[in-house]
This record gives structure tokens, C-alpha cells and sequence, in this order.
């Protein structure tokens, strides 16, 4: 079993977050990385999500994902024993990611040879949503067993995140979930927000996540 | 359709929550009313459980519910449809109520004859767990979509919790939920914990849940 790092993050001492994630983000656009800032509930399947996506990514880019939680090291665990590159980030019971946090685990990750690093952020629908790590996209994932009105709930996360993806479509019906209502509500608090529905255990409609994933790194890491 | 009654809570000037809580919690006792605080993942079926114990309290007790969300009033709508004494809260972005909030609710709310207020708190794992409501009891719900290893990322939430319900039984065979880890990662938080399967869909366990709120509410009531 290969050694797994864990970061501890401190708070960050920037006042002013904003501007700090703007100068991460140039940062990284001269390092030719695409950082991906990945939220959702507790459960909803980020981490089934991102094994399902290494099979779809292998050989198409170089990437690597920073587990954040507030204790343990499952996640980071699980990714390390797939072969995918990864540090687990601690954040001592803070609820989520500022840019700092963020730019201190890039830092320790020490990879700016990855095309992609993915941030799985806390899993929380609301303080993650208020600071900007950084990342060039947001994506958020809403379960089926969740329901379909977390858009009417939740509204900051669905209106700071470019892509929704609608996990676990594979036991939608043994739940009371609307797909059409769910488009509906998501894009009330988003028009522009992406939709793409999969299930990360059967694999259906991860290949077209994996697409929207490379369109955008390609697009970013170009010159 | 009833009309629904809609409080916007404000940020509390308080300083020291913890005493602020004992406080609202003394007063209570005096007015011979039970708290209890319902805090879990979005999703996890805390209005439907509430649902489900209405059937099983009916004729036994007096209670009322306190929905709190950043937005929407959804789970009191509902509520109020299903003949339930209900407010909503809305906490204005705010990830969790503390002690001030919960009482602005208390005093809007107006229903000192109750026996029984069961505040739902906002979905949420980490935040709600931080501030002490005032409430006598804080319950969880983890449901079996979200995997057993929830005590183990969101260590605080489980070491205030009085009682953990697990939902959702009905469809753990869906999903890779273990009940023996789930039982152990909780005690291993906190080993005084009781814990309750339930469906609330089903209705399987919802008995016991309720029994144990009574036993509860009475002890807290008496004299």
C-alpha cells in the first residue's frame, strides 16, 4: 500500500478571498493546470464519481485529486489504492475551502506537471459555495435518494457551479425524484448551468462527463 | 391551504452562545417544553420521518415543527398540509441556527401549550453541530444512500448527538451500506449514543423512534 500524505490547512490570514483566488488562478493558468473544485452533500457519490472517471481519463491527461475533510482519510485512501495521485487535505473542523487552503495543498501536492487537479471539498451545500478556491469550474452532484428540490434549498451552490451532475440515476426509482423538476429548479437558479446525468456505479453517462472535463482543460491549457 | 407563517431570523448578538443556550433551555423547563434539535445531511429524510412519527405521537403529545433553510418553504408547506403546527425559519444564508435564533423562532411561534418542538435544523454535517440550540436533545439521521463511514468525516456531528436514526432501510440493499460499521464508527464518536433503524417510507422502526421521544418528553415535563 503506498504511503498517503496528509496536509494539514491552516486558516487562511487573506482578507480578501476573492482576490486571492483570482491570483491562484493566474498562477495556475501559467502552470498549464486546471484545478476543478468539486462539492456536494455528504453521500452523494463524489469519490465513486471520480473512480468511475479515471477509466474514461487514462491517457488522455495527467491528473490528480486533493481529498479535503475535516478527519479521516478514507477517500484519499481509496483513489492512492486505485493509482490515482493524491493528498488528503485536513481542515481542522473548518465546513470548507478558501483559496489559500487550496493553494496550500497545491503546493505540497507539488505536481505542476498534472493537466488536472480535482479539489473534493467538504461535503456540505453550503459554506463551500461562499469562497472561491481558485478553481477554473465548480461542479456539484446531487443524488437521486437526495431529492429533486435541493436547487430550491440550496440556492448559492447551484448558482455558483457551472456543471451539475445527477448522480445515482441507476436507483432513481425507489426514490421520489423528478428528473424534469430537478433540470427545472437547477436551472431557475442557474439558466446557464451545465446538466449531465450518471451513475457512477453502472458507468452510464460518465463517458459524457469525461468529455465536458477534457473540452475544458484542453481549452484552458492551450498556448 | 393554510397560510403558512414565515420568520427571517437574524444573526445573533450574542456573545456567548453556550450560555445563551442554558439559558433558553432553563426556560423550557419552566414552560414545561421539550426541544429537540434534527440535524442531518440534505436529504437524508428528516421532514418525511417527522411525517411519519405525526401517525405514531397523534393523540399522545402536543407538538409543532420549525423548519429552518437558507431559502424555500417546502418542508413547512408540507407540514402544514399534513395538519402539523409549523413555522418556517429562513436564516438569511446562514449555515446553522445558534441559541438567539432558535428562541426568535420559539417567540414567533407563540405555542408555549406544546408539549414537544422539534426544530429541523438546515442540511447540513458540520456547521449546525458548532452551536447549541437550547435544545434538551440533539438527534441525526444518516440514511443508507450516503455510506456507513459519515461518523467517521464528520466527527462532531456524532459526538453531540443523543440518538442516531438511520433511515432509509428500505433500500439499503441498494447500496453498500454496512450496519455494523455504521454502528461502530458512531459509538467509536461516542459511545453513549442510541441508535434507531427506521424506514420512514416503510414505517419499519418508526415505533420505536417515538417511543423513545416520548419517554424523553415526559422525564423532561414532569412535576
Amino acid at each position: 500500500m503506498k504511503k498517503l500524505k496528509v496536509i494539514e490547512v491552516k486558516e487562511s490570514v487573506f482578507e480578501d478571498n476573492n482576490a486571492d483566488a483570482e491570483r491562484l488562478r493566474a498562477q495556475l493558468k501559467g502552470e498549464k493546470t486546471f484545478l476543478l473544485n468539486l462539492m456536494s452533500s455528504p453521500g452523494s457519490g463524489k469519490t465513486t464519481t471520480l473512480l468511475a472517471l479515471a477509466k474514461e481519463l487514462e491517457g488522455k491527461l495527467t491528473w490528480g485529486v486533493m481529498e479535503a475533510d475535516i478527519d479521516s482519510s478514507v477517500d484519499a485512501q481509496t483513489m492512492i489504492n486505485a493509482g490515482i495521485p493524491c493528498i488528503q487535505l485536513h481542515t481542522g473542523g473548518m465546513c470548507h475551502l478558501d483559496a489559500d487552503m487550496t493553494r496550500q495543498g497545491m503546493n505540497e501536492f507539488g505536481r505542476k506537471d498534472l493537466d488536472l487537479v480535482i479539489l473534493e471539498n467538504v461535503g456540505n451545500l453550503v459554506c463551500p459555495a461562499e469562497f472561491d478556491t481558485g478553481a477554473v469550474k465548480n461542479m456539484t452532484i446531487l443524488s437521486t435518494p437526495e431529492g429533486h428540490d435541493k436547487p430550491l434549498k440550496y440556492p448559492l451552490m447551484y448558482e455558483t457551479c457551472d456543471i451539475l451532475v445527477i448522480n445515482k440515476t441507476d436507483v432513481m426509482q425507489y426514490f421520489d425524484f423528478d428528473k424534469e423538476k430537478a433540470v427545472e429548479y437547477a436551472k431557475m437558479r442557474n439558466p446557464d448551468i451545465e446538466i449531465i446525468f450518471i451513475s457512477a456505479k453502472t458507468g452510464e453517462g460518465v463517458a459524457d462527463l469525461a468529455e465536458w472535463l477534457l473540452k475544458n482543460v484542453k481549452e484552458w491549457i492551450k498556448d
